[in-house]
């Protein structure tokens, strides 16, 4: 419970940096060098690389180095993170809305 | 495209501030009154509704003021841009799956 709240932590304060959102939409095109992915963006390599430390912390990205290139790619688990609380708020608060829906037609 | 860019950012920064988040799960659970929201926070009343405007300004929450009670509840529009930004970013990645699939078996 606690790590799956450090990972939604984690997460959230990943996606809510605009750069860090831009190099996901980037990403998930395909994937592609860390040199590419910097190419757009106006900021320094090092910029970059402290950006895909913190995407491949939370489990958004995946870094693997072939030869003299890093290549960078989507990954699942963080994104399932994001899906799996929103969903979880959205189902509560639908769960309440058929409850609400039930009673008034009970009380008809 | 610009306004839904202007609504996604909106939303995930929003989303990326802890206490905001918190706010979220304890209104999936049901409606309640801005005090009620405040009292496990452990911040300020004004804090409170600090955040509670930005939630709004995302259409992530909406409050409503019956007589002397201002009521807040979970808005769908708000979640919906996070799952739609989640679902683009996953597909597109899946979708590139998907053709280095046919790729793979075309070649055998």
């Amino acid at each position: 419970m606690l790590t799956q709240r450090i990972h939604v932590d984690r997460v959230f304060h990943a996606l809510g940096d605009p750069t860090r959102r831009a190099m996901m939409e980037k990403l998930s095109e395909g994937p592609v060098s860390v040199s590419k992915l910097a190419k757009p963006l106006d900021i320094t390599l090092a910029a970059v690389v402290q950006h895909l430390q913190i995407l491949e912390e939370s489990g958004l990205v995946r870094t693997e180095k072939v030869g003299r290139v890093r290549t960078c790619r989507i990954e699942a688990k963080g994104l399932g993170v994001v899906e799996r609380w929103i969903s979880e708020r959205r189902s509560d608060w639908e769960k309440r809305f058929d409850r609400l829906g039930q009673l008034l037609v009970n009380t008809e």
